[in-house]
């Protein structure tokens, strides 16, 4: 059976972390990275394999099974996904929640007009836990569903760190309030503020002479970003930072807590967790997870768009429906 | 739009999980139970409902749009879901792992045969558990699968007990042992055996004069029940054991442990998790979910036998796909 030959489309933390987990899939090929910047300029981790300018994508389309677009969700994919969607079967992970109707309808009209397949807002979140909350609330009809994340980076909340006056470097940790989860755990189906589900830590090193104090303030009280969280400001050695705060580990919980019985007093909980060591590395093994499906699906005839929902779980393995029904069912 | 109207077939412990759950699902209609009993001895919960011959289900197809099947897998369901799939859109919850391959084949050609739609396998291990391994070793393809189950009521093993000589009453509960859970999320992939994941708990009424010691030796010595396990035997009285034991919770955790990255270095899990009041209760939920997707697809024209891991997450929902999209992606 010849390999699914797949495209990168933009070569930050995700577009790498796509490359790493195209070598985990040993039915999958990579076959090229579109970038916009200088092709001579981008060294990718894999010998022998071409580095194409992005404007010139059309000219590769023959060469392509499956693009994934690597590009972020404020102002890449909006118009990447669409346009390339004219010459390639591509995947995204859109992530802009409040957005994702009219990125669908967008990527929906540019894959049916030109005959292409499109998988959008895959990744964990949106991604596995969208469908984790669908497979919960259509089993546990009578409920409640809480989403919890980190303990992990959030790299908007780091970014409005590093904007404070007398930061030199910061990075942000969401995380997931205990005796929160403990709570939703036991059944209670607690009503949960912002503030009482997850907290925010953050890192700093401040800049030589800088006021800590007035950096600490500035950081707690900073509208949309931190006032509404209870959040603790740590000052560290530059040294220390590189070395404990290198990596971009993320995770969290879906957990769906419902009620069965003649009088809906049977507690039924249903929890999801993810624990990841790197999210664009996760995040990059489930876009190229669902880049198998989407050739398997293209090659049933299927076009427009599609989402997590709309993909039967055995799409996503390498094994064949026989393999899957003796060794996993 | 009209509701889907489901039957079940049996009516013990699951059907009756069934006739609850339809309650909570309001696009569904519970339209009459089929039982190899007299019918005039099967009390239903829901007044009004009819009870009809198992033997005389053919008449009663017009009626019914779902028929689900809650019989045993030993030697009901093997029978009963290819004969029924003559004339019914068929749901079971055949769990004999090693049996899946054959049972898939007669029910396929009998619902192919007839024009119908099945489902069977559907629950939560086989079913839930089983889609979430596919998921997870999709996505994380290098790493190790572990499945855990409990703390519940092994209907097997309480059985196993009561043969056991001087006992008059007698529950086991399969335990799995935290030390094990905590070693696979550590990320560890350790070898366990199966004495290492789980423990077996008993609780059990003597009969009067009887020898303990012969009972707690005759438990624990049982080949392929408990010979193979660290086992406990608590006995109790009569009153704890009507007290304590009157119901059936289950639950159990599937983790995948996975790797990712240039050297395969980073940890990244993977862990779906269920706690279950009531065992039955929610097996029937989730075969109520599967009768949306099923009237759903066989609208769409399929026919033939499926499984959990053919049947897309979104035929789950009483939502629509745009719905879908805004609320839960």
């Amino acid at each position: 059976m010849s390999k699914i030959r797949v495209a990168i489309a933009g070569y930050g933390n995700l577009g790498k972390g796509v490359e790493l987990a195209l070598r985990q899939n040993d039915d999958m090929e990579f076959v090229g990275v579109f970038s916009r910047r200088d092709p001579a300029s981008v060294k990718l981790a894999t010998a022998g394999v071409p580095v194409w300018p992005l404007a010139d994508a059309a000219q590769y389309k023959d060469q392509v099974d499956v693009l994934i677009i690597c590009g972020g969700s404020a102002t890449d994919l909006p118009e990447q996904t669409p346009a390339l969607a004219k010459d390639f079967n591509v995947i995204d992970s859109f992530d802009t929640h409040a957005r994702i109707p009219e990125h669908f309808a967008n990527v929906d009209a540019a894959a049916k007009a030109s005959g292409h397949l499109a998988m959008i807002s895959l990744g964990w979140d949106p991604g596995l836990f969208s469908l984790n909350r669908v497979y919960a609330e259509s089993i546990l009809r009578d409920g409640a569903t809480y989403t919890f994340w980190g303990k992990g980076v959030s790299q908007g909340h780091s970014d409005a760190i590093r904007r404070v006056k007398g930061v030199k470097r910061g990075i942000q940790y969401t995380c997931p309030v205990e005796s929160a989860i403990e709570a939703v755990r036991s059944g209670s189906q607690p009503e949960l503020t912002t503030r009482d589900k997850h907290e925010r830590v953050c890192y700093v090193v401040a800049e030589e002479g800088a006021d800590k104090a007035q950096i600490e303030q500035d950081i707690k009280t900073m509208k949309n970003y931190f006032d509404e969280y209870n959040t603790t400001v740590n000052f560290i050695s530059e040294e220390e930072f590189d070395r404990e705060h290198n990596t971009l580990p993320h995770g969290g919980f879906v957990i769906r807590s419902g009620k069965t019985g003649a009088d809906l007093s049977t507690n039924q909980t249903i929890e999801y967790s993810l624990k990841l060591g790197s999210n664009p590395e996760f995040t990059a093994s489930v876009l190229v997870a669902y880049a198998r499906a989407l050739s398997r699906l293209k090659a049933e005839g299927a076009t427009g768009c599609k989402t997590a929902f709309d993909v039967a779980p055995g799409y996503l393995s390498p094994l064949s429906p026989e393999e899957l029904r003796a060794h996993c069912l």
